[in-house]
């Protein structure tokens, strides 16, 4: 990868401003807890495993900051903002709860240096296993994918979206690596882009052939015979097998079975909440309407006009051929597999 | 209405600019057949009645300045011309067939004058017929609209795609004058964004309720309960009721079908098109790539990567609930009630 998602510097942590892809690459220095949490609400960083390790590297940075005898309430503080900034994905709930499993353990037997050390080795952890976790997805996932096959996908779901090598992108890289892929087909994923700019601009450095097509193209190539197989990843996914994910892909999944194509979800085990029975239960973040009635900058609906902006929908399991993980490919019934593996 | 979609001027043919809409309304002063056949196939005007109209316009227009010894190669000419602007849309040729049949007829018969002001006629004739064809829509479909309804639909089949009051619009003009309307839901449509430029300012400015989504939102929200129909125009019904319409209208059909909601196309009888069998018979327009790369000059997408844009999908007729016409509801099976119809 010839770029980082986030990473730590000596000042703090530095996120690359996805805000502003593909037109800049730009990196973010983030010096507090604060500042780590407005860049996730802000999308400077997005995708449910990447805002899951950037929280971890969140919890370093802050408590780097404070003063010795306010590490134990700057622990719970900074944990309780970041939790609360994007609610659906919940890889974020995940990583923090191991976050204050792990380093609130300490307290109270720890000086406050290893405490700070903790974090930080703690969050370059779930950095290093996340890709890792990646790369085991992907190669699960290449053997579903058919010779010359030309993937749908939507949003980003790639090194992006993660600590590296992606999920459903992960799929991608393993499958071109592996000689099968002819082409990605990234819908744009109105209104932030990913696909436009994120997921063309991570394929295209990679060399990996991508075409864009507009969120309202993928029912219509299907029914021409211009996609094999369409690939997704998740925000988070219910005990049942629901998927929550970005607006734009239930669409797509209903798509796919009008046409009895393969619809796969690739995603960490983090990302399945057994706390979570259905996608009924799911919270689905609402974002400004403003988001919606402008484009790059530029107003495109009338003044007074207002917008609907649900940043993700639900896609039932009955819609989900199967979950690509780390621990292999999960079939339907969804719920029995997922429990033994999140037991194991 | 208090705007003119197309109007004829002392000077010549005046078009609103859609592509300016909402920031600016400009109109667009028109001289020659050639400007009016640019001004087709860089979408200041674009719906499938408005081309029509506009094209009829056209040749009037092309006819007032040429000598009188050239009249008779200027209207084939033109007419050829005009026919080669956009594929999709059938109006263009019926209305086109509808010039070269009733002013061709004149040819050796009447003066360069008399011709003239015969083609002026039929053009001011089939704007006006167009405005009482698209009331005569909107009030036969009006009843289809439920009590409250939240109406789905896509692109601008208004009146800025028609001579007036619209087809789609129409039906969503008739239904909230019997207060049968709650609100409409537009979706953006992208990549030229005819929902949120045109069908937002147009209703607004009618003080229709109007709430802008993308495109990717309409299944999710009909899964969630909040759409009751969705009413679509169209650009070409084949003979066996296949429907040609703005891409992403076969998404939401299908969307719309797996949530058992009916799903309306509201189109006048020049949209049918008897010599089409099917639905895979119709040309769809492929249009520049770089339209959907950039936006408002902006681009969206790393240089180098490509988008593909075909401008129209095909609905099948199975998804189609039923057709709504300026001659009543037309119900499936469509083949023999096209074929009564148009022969009437």
């Amino acid at each position: 990868m010839s770029f980082d998602t986030m990473r730590f510097t000596e000042k703090g942590l530095e996120l690359l401003d996805q805000r502003v892809l593909p037109a800049r690459e730009e990196y973010l220095l983030l010096e507090t807890g604060e500042e780590v949490a407005r860049a996730i609400e802000d999308m400077v960083v997005r995708g449910a495993p990447a805002i899951g390790v950037t929280a971890a590297m969140g919890v370093a940075v802050e408590l780097e900051r404070v003063a010795d005898d306010e590490i134990d309430d700057a622990l719970v503080r900074v944990c309780e903002r970041l939790r609360n900034t994007r609610p659906t994905a919940v890889n974020l709930a995940w990583a923090l709860d191991l976050v204050e499993r792990e380093i609130g353990a300490l307290r109270g037997k720890a000086g406050a240096g290893e405490i700070r050390r903790a974090a930080r080795a703690l969050a370059e952890r779930l950095h290093a296993e996340d890709i890792e976790i990646c790369r085991a997805i992907g190669d699960a996932g290449s053997p579903l994918v058919p010779e010359s096959a030309r993937l749908l996908t939507h949003c980003n779901a790639g090194a992006l979206a993660t600590a590296g090598y992606g999920t459903a992108l992960g799929v991608v890289r393993s499958a071109a690596r592996d000689g099968r892929l002819l082409r990605v087909l990234a819908s744009e994923t109105r209104p932030f882009l990913q696909g436009a700019r994120l997921t063309a601009w991570e394929l295209a450095r990679d060399d990996i052939p991508v075409v864009l097509v507009t969120d309202s193209m993928g029912a219509s190539l299907m029914r021409r015979g211009e996609v094999d197989l369409v690939v997704v990843g998740a925000d988070r996914i219910a005990a049942n097998g629901d998927v929550a994910n970005k607006i734009g892909t239930y669409a797509l999944a209903l798509a796919a079975h009008a046409h009895e194509l393969p619809f796969y979800v690739a995603a960490p085990l983090s990302t399945v909440d057994l706390d979570t029975p259905s996608g009924d239960e799911i919270p689905i973040e609402q974002r400004a309407s403003e988001e919606v009635l402008t484009l790059a900058g530029v107003r495109i609906a009338p003044e007074g006009v207002d917008a609907l902006h649900p940043a993700f929908d639900v896609t039932p399991a009955e819609l989900v051929t199967a979950i690509i993980t780390e621990a292999g490919v999960v079939q339907p019934p969804y719920g029995p597999a997922l429990a033994r593996l999140k037991g194991a």
